[in-house]
């Protein structure tokens, strides 16, 4: 069998140390080519870049090994890479994106940098996983992620997930031997409460940073939430239809007339 | 009955012909409060600003009257908004955002800043709806889309649009009296196929930029895109759960141990 081709992107950098550890666990099972934000790109949602141009130049991981660096968003190093035959002149086999410097999980999942790389590789027809370290410390121990992200890619690609499905996966900050196991489940109701932390600057201007804290809306047992904090890998299928087809025949009873 | 306050939000940013427009529909239903960005956001994703502090400073849309313009993006107005009392001392009834200069229907819905403001509102336990219209000229006739919204913001209000309910609506790009009438419909499945546009700057460097094609991938009558092509309004419920759910009990089945 051909040894897969592996694309590999982050929202934090191709400096990260995340990304370095996704890289070392995806070299288990295929090649990998490395294609993410210059910087760090966090809670930059699913934006792309449309009214500036892109470039991409020749970087380096944190060990040295190569990859390319894009000053756009982590779906615009997903598009590019699959789009422009310079960088990428192979289609890949697999997209993934991470290991993120946080977790991605309830609705993180629509802010997230990480899962919009993995998304627009979905997007596009390539199966995709996103993985999430429930860290967001720099210097995050990566050791059971790294394991945990290589036995997830090794059973994708047995299991031949298909194109265009996107897997999320979020990985308790445990040591490895105190990882109970791995769950599916599905994104847990929550929100952020903001927090707005008002300061004036010199010129006696306000300025707002944006703060907040988690706010679980959810009970259910079988939520990414609810295993993470029970101790498993939470992996959560996701996908990029927004409708909420359960309502379409409630709205459809109501007055739309012109 | 107390007149509901508005607040509305866009990506085009404050100066863009269809907030004023998505203004004056607003004011025949409630109070209005508009909190946009100073410039355009387009693409912009549910990005919201983490790694730097955001300014609002009074601003002024294309007929003069008051708002509020903000440097982030248009999830960020939103947060900013509901989130800081000094800006808006009282909660909105119902959030809106729009109306966008081209249709974010199919899969745009997922990189849309209009969509991302007015789902910034649903997240956070408002009642939201995002318009578009299906032509992105600057001066695009908003006639007929003043006048749809009006009439769609009114209906929201009198069936009492539920908290955290967000409707995307799109309208297509005729005069009102070709407007067939509106349909509740799902998103299409379809995306976008790069087609990078290579240049080489007078550095010899080369850069990118991003362009490229709709493709549709959905020959579903019930559709957006199918709505919009046979001239009604699409009005498509969406929500921000992103889990697959039909898809869990199949990835349960997967040899996932550690």
């Amino acid at each position: 069998m051909k040894r897969p081709l592996i694309l590999i992107s982050n929202d934090d950098g191709i400096q990260a140390p995340g990304i370095l550890a996704l890289v070392q666990a995806a070299r288990l099972h295929g090649d990998v080519m490395v294609v993410a934000p210059d910087g760090p790109q966090s809670a930059m949602g699913h934006a792309i870049s449309v009214s500036t141009p892109l470039r991409v130049t020749p970087g380096k991981l944190l060990d040295g090994s190569p990859g390319f660096a894009c000053d756009g968003t982590p779906a615009d190093c997903v598009k590019l890479a699959t789009g422009v035959r310079a960088i990428m002149p192979i289609k890949p086999d697999l997209v993934i994106s991470g290991i993120n410097h946080g977790n991605n999980s309830s609705v993180s999942c629509i802010y997230s940098g990480t899962l919009s790389a993995a998304r627009e590789g979905a997007i596009q027809g390539y199966p995709a996983i996103a993985f999430s370290l429930c860290n967001f410390a720099n210097d995050a121990d990566m050791g059971a992620s790294r394991e945990i992200a290589g036995r997830i890619i090794g059973e994708a690609i047995e299991k031949q997930l298909a194109p265009g499905q996107l897997l999320s996966v979020n990985i308790p900050n445990l040591p490895l031997e105190q990882i109970k196991g791995i769950k599916i489940t599905r994104q847990a109701m929550g929100r952020w409460v903001e927090e707005f932390n008002e300061r004036i600057d010199p010129h006696g201007r306000p300025y707002y940073w944006l703060t907040g804290r988690f706010q679980l809306l959810d009970e259910g047992e079988e939520t990414d939430e609810h295993a993470l904090a029970d101790g498993y890998v939470s992996i959560t299928p996701m996908m990029h239809d927004l409708t909420e087809h359960h309502r379409i025949t409630e709205y459809k009873s109501w007055h739309w007339s012109l």
